[in-house]
C-alpha cells in the first residue's frame, strides 16, 4: 500500500522524502519550554492570579495584535515603540504597498506591552466598567530586541491597575498586591523604590533647566545605573542641558545618600512639598502593611513617557535590574479620546522572577500523575482504564500506558516521570478481583481487592504530598 | 506647572492635544473581552488543564512565532498554510528585502495551530521526553482567515497529544479526556464521529481510483456537509476522478445511512479488515469507558494533510460544525528530521465550546470579591487596609476602595459588583473597636468586635457561594 494516499495536496513528497529536513529550534530570542518549566510557570501564574483576585482586581483579556496605529506614535511608549514585530499586510493590499515606494507594508504589530492596550480598552468599554477599574492580565509581549541573557522576544507581563482612582490608595492596593506575589513565591529580600514625575519634574525647574531640555535631562538620568555619575554629568555637560550655575546642585542630587531617608525627605520638601508629602505618606502605608524595605529614591526615573505621578520599582540584591515596577499614567486614555482619567498600575517582571525562583530551587508545579497503570496486555485495556477513570473521578490523576509494550519500558517510564504508585491489573489479579499497588518510595506492595480499590488509593494519595 | 515637562520624547503634544484620537476597536477578527466574560474563559481553560492532568498529560509552552520555512510548505498544514499572519524582516534585513524584486519580506510568521510546532518541538527535544510522550497545550494561534460570525483571527486551542504509542490506547486517552472536559463544563449530547485514513485510502483504492486524483476525491468529499451529496458527485464528474464505472458504487458511499451502523461495519469489513477492525474495538471501548454516543463515519475526511490512521471529530446538535476533533499524524515528526513516530492528538474548539456554553447559561468564572471595604477617610486608611490584608490571609478576596470618594459612589461600586459583604470601619466604629458588616443579600447588618473579625468573615465567607 502506497503511503502517498494518506496525505493530499502538494506536499506528500517532502513528507515522505525527508530531504528538506525543517529546524527544530525557535527563531532567535523566543523559546520552548519543557513540561516541567512549563508545569512550573502554571503554577507561578495560578499564584499571581490567586492574589490579585485576592486584592479585589478582576481579569480581562485583550486583542494580542494591535492595529499599528494603536501601537505607534501617541502612546508614549518611549524605546519600545521602535521595537514593535509588525505584521505584513495581506492580499492585494500587500500587492498595492509593495508597488508603491515607501508605503507602509504592515498593518498590524504584536502588543509590546499590556498598558497601552488596556488604556485602549478603558476608553473603549469606559460606560460598561466600575469606576474605579480594579483590573489584572496576564499574557505574553513581544519586543524586537536584540536577543541575549534574560532578554527575549517574547515574555509575559503580569499587570494590575486601578483605572479611575487619585488618591495613594490605588498605589497601595497594586503594589501591596505585587509585593504579597513575592511573597506568596516565595521570594524574601525585595525592595520597593519610590519616586514621583511631579518632584523630577520640579527639580528640573528649580535648577532652572529649560521646559524643553527636561527630557534629555530624564534621558541621561535614566542611565545613572548603567553609566554612572560621572557618566550622566559627561552627557549632561556636552548636550548643555543643565545651565552651569545648577551643575553643582545637580551632581548633588546624583551623589545622594538612599540610606540617609530623613535628610532625602527634607531636602525634596523645600523643592515641592505637596508630591513629597504623597510620597511620604505612601512609604510610611506600604512599610506598615506589607513589612517590605520601601525606599524614596529620587533618581528613579523609569523609561515611559506616559507616567505622570508616582514611580516605582521592586528590586533585589541578586538582580541586577528590576522584578518589577509601573506609574501613575493619569493621561494616557486621552489618546483614545476618553476624558483626563487618573490611573495607577505596575506589572511583574515574570521573566525575572522564574529566573530568581529558579535560582534558589523554588520554583515548580504540580503535572506528576498520581497512579500509573501499565498495560499488561491489551485484552485487558477496558478494565485498566475503567479502573483509571474511577480515580480520576475522586480527582485522583491517573495515567494508563497507552501501548501493551515491553513492561520493562512501561516501568521506565513510570520511573522517568517519578510517578509515586503503580498499580497493576494482569490476568492474574483480574482472576482474583484484586490489583496490586506499589509503593515506589517505600518499596512496598499491597493487593487490594477491586471493590476497596478507589478506596484505599484515595487514602494512599492522600498522604502523599504531589 | 506645565503638564509637558511630565512627559518626554516626541509625543507629547499629541498627547496633551488629543487632536488625533485613536481607534479604541481591535483590528478585525481580534477580540477583547470584558471581566466577567475574562473569569469564565480563564475557568474553562483551568477545567482543561485539570482534566488533562488527570488523565496523566503533562503541560508544555512553545513559541508563539515559529520561522516562516517552519510553517511553509511542508508540514501538511493545508489550507491554513495560506492563512498565515507573517511578521515583517526588520532593520538592514528588511531594507534589502524590499530593494530585491520579489523577495520575501517576512522571517517569521503566528502559528497557526498547535500541531505543527509539538512535532517541531518533539524532534527537538526528543532525547529528553518521556516515551510516550502524553502532552497538553493551551494558547492561542492566529489564522487570517475573513472575520465572519463565529470565526476569529485569534483564538484558542487546547490541544491533547500521545507522541511515541502506536496503539488504540492513545486514542482512547486523548478521546476520552476530552469527552470528560465537556462533562466538567456542563455540556451533554455531544457525540464521537470516527473513521481512518486507511479505510479512506482502500475505499479509494477500491473504487479504481488513481493514487494521483485520490487527494482531489478527498477534498471533494470533505465538502458533502456544505455541498451535499449531489454536489460532490457533479465535482468528481465535472473533473472526471472517480472511473466511470465505480460511480454508482462512490454515490452509494455518499448516501450511507449513518443510523444503521452494524451495516457500515459489515460493508466496510470487507473494504479493509484491519482498519474497519480497529476503529470497531475503539468505538466499543469509547462508549464503554465514558457512555458518549460513538459514531462510525466512513464519510468523515478532516482537511489536515498530515493524518495518517484514525481521525475523529465531536459534533453537537446545535452546532453545525465540529466542537472538536484530531487524528493520528504517525509521519509528521519525519518534517523535522526524527524516525517515524506513531502519534495521535486532538483538539477542543475553545471558542465554540465558549459560545455554547454561553448560550446555555453555565459559562462563569470567579472574579468577583467576597467583602467590600469603603473608605469612608483617607485618615483610616491604614487601619482598613490592615483588615482587609488580614481576610485575603485567610483566602478571601476582599476589596478596599482606593478613593476616600463619595459614599454614595463607592457602595454604588459594591453594588455593580456585586460583593455580598460590605464591612464599614468609619472613625466611630474604630472608636468603639467595631466593624459594621452589611449582608448584602439578606439586607442585614451585624457589629463584630475588630479583634473577632476575620474569623466572622471567615465563616459568613464559606456559607456564601461565590
Amino acid at each position: 500500500m502506497g503511503k502517498s494516499v494518506f496525505f493530499r495536496g502538494p506536499n506528500v513528497a517532502s513528507i515522505g522524502g525527508m530531504s528538506q529536513k525543517v529546524s527544530v529550534v525557535p527563531p532567535s530570542g523566543f523559546r520552548d519550554f519543557l513540561p516541567e518549566e512549563a508545569a512550573a510557570r502554571a503554577g507561578l501564574i495560578q499564584t499571581i492570579t490567586r492574589t490579585y483576585l485576592a486584592h479585589g482586581f478582576q481579569p480581562i483579556a485583550m486583542s494580542m495584535l494591535e492595529n499599528l496605529a494603536t501601537l505607534q506614535g501617541k502612546g508614549g511608549g518611549g524605546d519600545n515603540e521602535k521595537l514593535i514585530f509588525k505584521v505584513l499586510k495581506r492580499g492585494d493590499e500587500l500587492k498595492r504597498a509593495r508597488e508603491t515606494e515607501g508605503a507602509e507594508l504592515a498593518d498590524l504589530g504584536l502588543r509590546f506591552d499590556l498598558t497601552l492596550p488596556l488604556a485602549r480598552y478603558c476608553a473603549r468599554y469606559k460606560e460598561q466598567l466600575p469606576k474605579p477599574f480594579k483590573v489584572f492580565q496576564i499574557g505574553p509581549v513581544w519586543r524586537a530586541d536584540r536577543p541575549q541573557k534574560g532578554r527575549f522576544r517574547e515574555f509575559f507581563q503580569c499587570d494590575v491597575d486601578i483605572v479611575g482612582a487619585k488618591e495613594i490608595g490605588a498605589e497601595v492596593d497594586c503594589i501591596a498586591a505585587i509585593l504579597e506575589v513575592f511573597r506568596q513565591a516565595g521570594l524574601g529580600d525585595v525592595e520597593v523604590h519610590l519616586n514621583d514625575r511631579r518632584l523630577l519634574a520640579a527639580l528640573g525647574r528649580s535648577l532652572g533647566v529649560a521646559d524643553a531640555a527636561w527630557p534629555q535631562v530624564l534621558v541621561a538620568f535614566d542611565k545613572l545605573d548603567k553609566i554612572g555619575a560621572e557618566g550622566v554629568l559627561k552627557e549632561v555637560a556636552e548636550k548643555d542641558l543643565v545651565p552651569g550655575a545648577a551643575r553643582e546642585s545637580f551632581a548633588g542630587v546624583l551623589a545622594l545618600d538612599l540610606a540617609n531617608q530623613p535628610s532625602l525627605w527634607e531636602r525634596f520638601s523645600s523643592v515641592d512639598a505637596e508630591s513629597t508629602a504623597s510620597l511620604h505618606e505612601l512609604t510610611r502605608l506600604l512599610g506598615a502593611l506589607t513589612g517590605t524595605k520601601v525606599v524614596f529614591n529620587p533618581t528613579l526615573v523609569r523609561g515611559q513617557d506616559y507616567y505622570t505621578g508616582t514611580i516605582f520599582e521592586i528590586r533585589h540584591p541578586s538582580l541586577a535590574g528590576s522584578l518589577g515596577g509601573g506609574g501613575r499614567y493619569n493621561r494616557l486614555l486621552e489618546v483614545f479620546g476618553a476624558a483626563e482619567t487618573p490611573a495607577f498600575g505596575g506589572s511583574i517582571g515574570f521573566e525575572r522572577l522564574a529566573l530568581l525562583l529558579q535560582e534558589q530551587n523554588s520554583f515548580a508545579g504540580t503535572s506528576t500523575p498520581q497512579v500509573f497503570f501499565p498495560l499488561f496486555d491489551a485484552s485487558l485495556r477496558g478494565e485498566v482504564l475503567k479502573l483509571a477513570a474511577a480515580l480520576r473521578a475522586r480527582g485522583i490523576r491517573a495515567d494508563v500506558f497507552p501501548d501493551a509494550a515491553k513492561l520493562k519500558n512501561q516501568f521506565k517510564y513510570a520511573d522517568e516521570r517519578r510517578i509515586p504508585y503503580v498499580a497493576a491489573l494482569g490476568g492474574d489479579e483480574l482472576a482474583q478481583a484484586i490489583v496490586k499497588v506499589k509503593d515506589m518510595a517505600a518499596r512496598t506492595e499491597e493487593s487490594i481487592p477491586l471493590d476497596q480499590f478507589a478506596d484505599r488509593m484515595e487514602a494512599l494519595c492522600k498522604t502523599t504530598r504531589t
